[in-house]
Parts: structure tokens; sequence; C-alpha cells
């Protein structure tokens, strides 16, 4: 298949249980794909080997620094701060060996999504555009659009309390790549099998 | 001051709870110091910045792409599977929302330690050398002498079940500027106050 390439295989370790193969372009919405599905899915692992070997090609950092930065920051508080705990590992992890209340996992899960938005709010304020740094789709988006999306759909959180990302959740539903990409349009998963 | 520099602001947010604004070359003894007083106190976020502003430098990674792949993962595991699940804070939230049995936060703690090192061990049993991924200081090497460090002085992790890592640990051990970074060697900073 054209297109179609192997990663090398330690970016696709059962580390992650799951066995990415193959992947398509535009990356972006590769990336997008496996982040709606699941967070933990990919990580920056795999957007920076691919910035590195495909340089030119639909660019997922600007080339400023400042703006390369800016972009990492969100993505890195998405995958350090704010998915690891509220992924449903985790809160299966709280279930087994903590509390098998609902409502302590998803009182713990609200907790980390309100905090990290929080930061991220007070963040991008000065750098969102139409999206979260300008107009373009970058690195920052693809990591924030899936997390906005399941705050919202899986954790119940009012996102009306963050007045930019919702603006920018607004705006990541009008993107065709982002809408194709939601976990929705996937008639062969289920949100218990994200994780 | 010779050497010093403000990150921007962005990157220093109160996120963190502190306030880098200078720093040092070599910029991974920094980064080491960083993450041995606090795995949360600095981020990919700022080693990607310093990577880009000063590729010339002392590089945080290699030329190879491959190569900076296998940097890119171990980094990865160890900010987003790792430390985000065993940090003070979260165990904090831990004693004061679920549980305040100290048994029950430590043993979250090594479970998550321990699933991380089991994934470690088998990234880089093909790519070590006298450390992480080699025979010179990189990310991954940055992320990881930290975190075994804490693994055996705060979490009381049997490393020797580890291997490779007991290695890489006894290698990390020899460098100065690794034995000048660490929580120890600093005498305004208790454990307690690392997160």
């Amino acid at each position: 298949m054209e297109n179609q390439e192997s990663l090398p295989t330690f970016l696709s370790s059962s580390w992650y249980n799951y066995n990415i193969t193959i992947f398509y372009i535009p990356f972006y919405q590769l990336i997008l794909h496996c982040l709606y599905h699941s967070l933990s899915f990919i990580n920056l692992s795999i957007s920076q080997y691919l910035e590195d070997k495909y340089p030119h090609h639909y660019p997922l950092l600007p080339q400023d620094i400042h703006k390369r930065a800016i972009n990492y920051q969100p993505a890195n508080i998405v995958s350090s701060s704010i998915q690891p705990l509220q992924k449903i590992a985790t809160l299966k992890c709280i279930e087994e060996k903590i509390s098998s209340d609902p409502d302590v996992k998803l009182a713990w899960a609200q907790h980390y999504i309100k905090k990290g938005f929080v930061a991220l709010e007070r963040l991008l304020k000065d750098y969102a555009g139409r999206i979260a740094t300008g107009d373009e789709v970058y690195l920052a988006d693809l990591f924030l659009a899936p997390q906005i999306h399941a705050a919202i759909k899986r954790f119940n959180v009012d996102v009306t309390r963050f007045p930019l990302l919702s603006k920018l959740n607004e705006a990541y539903n009008e993107i065709p790549a982002f809408q194709d990409a939601m976990l929705e349009k996937q008639p062969d998963t289920t949100l218990a099998s994200a994780s």
C-alpha cells in the first residue's frame, strides 16, 4: 500500500497494548485518529519521530522556536499531567486497589482534567487564534482536541467554565480531519475499549 | 551573570509551582538538577525548547533519527507513564480524597514504577551501552537516572529485579554531573518538598 510504513518496533511496544505497524499520511490525521480513540495509544515519541523523519511534510511543529515551545507545552500538559491520571487503566487501578465507588473515580478524573484545563486556559490565552496557537493545525491541537472531547463526552466536565477551550472545541468540531478522527465515527470501537 | 537566560514564561508557569528563570550551561546539568529535585519541576517542553534553541550546544539528542526516537521513548515513558502517577501531588490526592493509609499510597506508587520499569527494561535491552542508549549522555539518561534513584530512595522498589536499570543506575552514580545533581547534595531541599 502506498503511504504505508512500519514504525520502529520500540515505538509500538506492548507497553501500549497496541501494535501500531502502519500509518497513513497526512500524519496528523493518523495521530488525531489514535488520540481520539485512546489518548495512550500514541504519545509524543511518535509525533516527535514523525517530525524528525518528515520535516518537510505537513509539519507538526512550526519553524519558529518560540511557537514550537508554545506547542510543546500543551502537548506535554495533556500527555503528562492530565491523560495519565484519567485514562481507563488508572481509573481501573483505583477501582481494584482503592475504591469501587464510581463517584470516586469520576471525581478523581474530573479533578485532574480541570486542573490541567486551568493551566491550558491560562497558557493559551495570549497565543490562540482560531485554534490553539494560531490559525493552523499544529501539535498542540492534536493533543487538545481529543482531551477536550473526552472531558465532555466521557467525564461530564463543564467545559463552558473554560471559555477559550470551549471556543477551540467548537473550531475543532468544524474541521473535517478532526470530525473524521472522532471515536464516535469508528464503528468498531467502544468507549470502554479506549484507555 | 554569564550563561544566564530567561526561559519563556509559559515554560515556567505556576502549573509547576516553581519559577524557573535562569539556567546554566551545560544545560543537561540543569535539567538533571531539576529532575533530581522533583520530576515535575521540568518537563519535556523545556528540554525540547533547549534542543531547538541550542542544537549545536551539548546536544540532548543524537543526530540519527532512529537513535533520537530511542531517546524519546524512555523520556516519555518516565514523564507520562510513571512520574505523574507517583509524584507527591498525586499521592497527596489519594490520601485526601481516597485513603489515608500510607501503605495504599506506597503500593500505588510502586505499582506504576514497576510497570514502567518492565517496559523500560524491555525497550532498552537492545540499545543500551554503558548508559541508556549507548555510551554518551542523552535525553533518555536525564529522565531515567532520577526516576531510578527515586524508586530506590523514596519508594523502596527492589531495582535488582531490573538488571539493566540496575546497571544503568550504577553507571549514573559514577558520573560527576549526575552525582552533583542528586537531591541529597542540595542542603536546602528536603524530600518532602519534591513533587
